[in-house]
């Protein structure tokens, strides 16, 4: 079991280094964290392959579009070379251009395997818990700032 | 102290998997992770069992209510088969059909039992350090949708 | 690697110590949490010991200010005596007087050293992400419970 909690520590902070990747657009960072076959699955949205997934996200994840992803809650089970994760996701994305706001929840279930460079994703997907979005239109006081660019 | 590392992995689940089973209204694997004669003290609302918690959750939790648990920053202490756990909540409430949104924080102090089956959650209750509520009628372009019913 | 669980496990825990302490307006066990020549670097603002990085914490986060500081995502490496860990922030600020809320992400980036006492905060700072603010003005329904100070 000790090793098993080298192994839990090691998958948690992949986790981590995924999600800080995606809201830095770090893609390089991004994609070392899967294995060239990952495959995803985010609310009924399907990729196939790691290449098709940065893709997506490196398109997508535009500089005006400010995203904050939180994974809570790992529930993680190691099994020799492989291993399984649950995680709570809380996510929140702003896009100030478009006057748009959304927050959401969604539950993940994720498959890691242990590489020669460490654990890596190997697949990926979550089921949204619930979804909302709004405009700012109805906070007319609301100032946003994207440090993540002005900083 | 790595065998308390063991232990401490295993409440963390323990209270991840009652979150979301809270969340996912699955009320028997719910129920799963209490002893029956556990207590809950929630801001004033005070439990003597079990099986009146768990009651009580079944009735409250309707479809319509959306909820997000999610207990952070676990400061878990274990001295032999018990354990206390103090936690950092943050829970937000939705009911579309009465425009009612909630949000909050709280601080948990939790009690553990180990027992033949693995730990369990003894005493469970939190102290809040905010609530605020609101109605959506103030933002007329807000969509929520309730993902884990129309999934 | 073990031993590294250990002293990750006991960081963990002394920067949730941080939080709760700040949040709770407890300074004196606040200020045990850094070493004596500890700094700080919020996004531009910057303390060069740790009584007057204590002090600005006391004269601002007053008891009308309600603050919500959750640090997700611990990437915490250990060498020896000393300690590097990344964190994810996320912050709420609700100032009922003055009609304001805030929220916002961060990334920190501490180090910490250990002591005969334990590990302790040596050096942190964060950079934003993003930080918004509005007033509640737009949302007249909105109510606020200061319930560490009710409670």
């Amino acid at each position: 079991m000790h090793n098993q909690l080298v192994d839990i520590e090691a998958i948690k902070q992949l986790k981590y280094r995924y999600l800080r990747n995606l809201d830095l657009r770090q893609w390089e960072d991004f994609a070392e964290c899967f294995v060239p076959d990952a495959t995803g699955a985010y609310d009924g949205r399907e990729f196939t392959d790691r290449d098709s997934l940065v893709a997506f996200m490196r398109e997508n994840m535009t500089d005006g579009l400010i995203s904050m992803h939180h994974a809570h809650h790992p529930e993680i089970e190691v099994s020799g070379d492989e291993a399984t994760g649950t995680w709570y996701l809380h996510d929140k994305v702003m896009v100030p251009e478009f006057e748009y706001l959304l927050e959401g929840a969604a539950f993940y279930s994720d498959t890691y395997v242990r590489t020669p460079a460490g654990w890596r994703i190997k697949r990926t997907g979550y089921r949204r818990t619930f979804e909302m979005s709004w405009s700012s239109k109805d906070l007319p006081s609301l100032r946003i700032k994207n440090q993540r660019l002005e900083g």
